[in-house]
């Protein structure tokens, strides 16, 4: 397995009464495998994970098995708040038909986070899952942030692959790439900066953008690849506020509205409470901003 | 129901694999019951809540229900990261006979837990909740910190009776004291300022401290309520260090630690990975508070 | 000296071109000293010392030391970022008569302002100021929260005689007073918590609210001292929304609109940029909240 | 005046006993001057600025003046936490010969620093001041950081030239790159990701590694405008660690030390308390990152 590539973290779909449906996420993916994605990760933050039983979890990624194509990478998110219920997970995606799992930190006993306490919990993960795991780093919805340290003891362990890290700061992504082992793989957590975390050395990025921009995503993976800077940096600049419209500004709700007004097909739907659909003025705004990132 | 008194947010006890315990937590309770406790929090954060799958959860309240006697509150933590998951949850508690629920506010989606979001939240829990509510307020865990105003808003729904409050800012208890209803109770949410919460106008507390030392924290109580108040403020200050190290110094495994170190019966046990147990040298450090705290 | 009462951190009076109006100064602490208040605080945070040139704030320590009574405390703010014009401050404070100073915690350099850095730069203040100095806990301006232990170790100094805390955690303040030397005063930073604040042990308070409603932070006090809890209580609970409108809600800006509104013959005066007058709707609120109060 | 290229902010020389020795400054700068930098920022972060009085920034300016080619820029950091104070040292600037003057969002009163104050602020002093102004946004120091928008509407000005932008977040330097107009200037607040801003537009940077790397820093911004993208990134790996070492790991005094172990000319010296030298250890620590990195 090769962890490099724009992987869209994809939202769960949820009819008017919050019923997760498996098969508009299936339409939605097959929407997706016409525009050159690299792969897909299935119940991210994205995809409300937080939100669903492990039922919901196991149907979902069982829909996602079939509509994924074999040449395309499968990744889920299975962290868990203790050590046990995510191998559990893990356990569970790969009979499922994964190729590997992320983890988010655990945080709700976030003073007793510290590095040793994580380098424990990701290692004893690491020895019992039978996929390889990548460390999910996301301090907006944890409040905490792994340092480069911790990512770098942890990727000499042989089953620890890579790291999704949507802190922002490719000053730490230049720290993993120069002293994690050369095949561990730095994933850019957001579309907002897929360029720079390129150029440091990052292999991809795992981007709610992607959602709702792939081929243009794709684009710019390729450009950068290809060595053709300035084209890579005028997409970055362009998706600028798109990227923040599906993240920051309007996130989960944004990302499904989005997808909506694609009109293209993909399925949308509301998010779970506590998470509200936009509203009117809000999908106004959304619009234009997709309109002046020419998606719409 | 009248929520006041002193209520220990008892831990779920595990064996050395991380089983759970349920007639380890009955036993615990037959103790606890002798000392003037006003009552149980099966399941919130000291009950290590978020490592639990839902079979869990329900054999630890079916184990609780009978061991608290009718006249004890029997209070459960019920807080999930989606509104349906959480009152999901509401409704397994009252089968199993819990008189009143909490729940934590949801947090993984920070950025869209604006008051509205809170308040939409909480009132559709209340509204579909067999159950009396109470908001749970934890910012050191969830990252947020629920304001004065969102409280007194939700605190005119006639289901919501109380809020437990961990953020310690007993400016922010006495602004609701102040402005919402009567019957509407303040629970300070740990031992380390039970009685300035007190003299505020809270009813009582959630407190760590009250699972060792609960003779003591009834006592505080009491010397309150009689107006007692050198006393109370003598009992305050002789336990800052004791509470501390079952919170912020140690944390959950801090508490499982000083139950055992009681040698009263108690059963305290591993916590959950990422938890770990208290090494040695944190182990005699934590005797030494206890000494001098008087409880050992 | 006896750090033991209400304290009030006085404004500074600007003209509408943002001189400072020495006289002003004096005639509200000429009015001020008819209402019972223990002292004053000249140049702390509400006295926007930050804004001030060495030379206008030797001139406001002349003039206050004019008007203030010998039996009633002139405290000062001299905190610097550098140890150095600390003590230079605090030697030109002491030239003109002040009873003691107060430091604000350094924190332009925060990283660095780890424990052993701040018991140092106080100790070296303590060794050389002529005056006895007060630590100034400040979290909300400084972003930096002195822990219990530190200032345990700095209250064992002769020289170092209380600390005005800001942070509002009452645990602390007990923690504190606990263990520091019985003559170490402990001043709560705001009036949102003078009660429990002198419940836990604390001499009396530093706050904003005391500019705007002397006689009633006095008689809080003076209630409290007596043993009249409910009355201590009620006052607290009736002042809780005034004490916001002056210190979270509108600030220095809301203080010295509120002088102003009060209708005394107290000078209130614009703040200096960047901090800027109330608005007329923020105006008009202020009233209905000094209404309610029944200042005015 | 074009602002673009690598500017240190250089630190200010004490003696033993804490006194200026602006001899030293230009010593260094004479040293500087034969490396390629394209000027400098006298009295930046690094030139522990808060530390000092009115008198000694003038002697540092002159000084400097004295020192710096024409043909390179002479930066200065001038923001205090008044407007007016601002603007005054903005004038002293300008009579000693700067080219342009930084100022630091003030941020002892946080809370009001909203967008619209610091908008305000900002476009005061861009009207007074007799020198372009860049923004200097420090999250690290102040607390405060500056968003994209404010500083797209304030670029608007004509007298606001640029950003000094130490937050590190490169999506955000896009986005400003995006919106402002075209010779407005991002300049990297650190050399940890001084390529990855290059590469999403901005114009180069103020960095402590500029100090004491500064052939090699200039050899990254050339090689990025050759479009030598490997050997850019290559050299930004490679002082990841030194970086760090002078900035978040040792701060002012790791950048002091590191002067001295080059063992080149360049004055080091004491910082001013409350900072405190590297001892021993750090000391030992600091030059190996130093020779791993190749400068010693």
């Amino acid at each position: 397995m090769k962890l490099e590539g724009v992987f869209p973290p994809v939202p769960t779909p949820f009819d008017s009464e919050g019923e997760i449906l498996p098969h508009k996420l299936k339409s939605n993916i097959a929407l997706w495998n016409q525009t050159g994605l690299h792969g897909y990760v299935i119940l991210g933050s994205n995809g409300e994970a937080v939100m669903l039983t492990e039922y919901e979890r196991v149907a979902l990624w069982q829909a996602a098995r079939e509509a994924i194509p074999r040449d395309k990478l499968f990744l889920v998110g299975a962290g868990m708040e203790s050590t046990r219920a995510s191998i559990a997970l893990a356990q569970r995606a790969a009979e499922f038909g994964a190729d590997a799992a992320m983890f988010v930190t655990p945080s709700y006993y976030k003073a007793e986070m510290k590095p040793a306490a994580l380098i424990n919990h990701y290692r004893v993960i690491a020895d019992a899952s039978p996929l390889p795991i990548i460390i999910y780093n996301m301090p907006v919805a944890t409040g905490i942030d792994v340092d480069a340290n911790t990512v770098i003891q942890l990727a000499q362990h042989p089953n620890i692959v890579g790291i999704k890290d949507s802190g922002g700061n490719v000053a730490k992504y230049a720290d993993i790439v120069r002293a994690a082992r050369p095949d561990f793989s730095v994933l850019a957590g957001s579309g907002g900066y897929l360029y720079p975390a390129l150029c440091v050395g990052a292999q991809g990025a795992v981007a709610a953008l992607a959602n709702v921009a792939p081929r243009e995503c794709v684009a710019l993976y390729d450009a950068f690849r290809a060595g053709r800077h300035d084209e890579a940096r005028a997409l970055q600049l362009r998706f600028t506020p798109l990227n923040a419209a599906v993240t920051s500004r309007w996130n989960v709700p944004g990302l499904k509205a989005a997808l909506e007004e694609l009109n293209q097909g993909y399925y949308g739907g509301p998010p779970r409470l506590p998470l509200r659909p936009l509203g009117d003025e809000d999908r106004a705004a959304l619009r234009k901003v997709m309109q002046e990132a020419g998606v719409i």
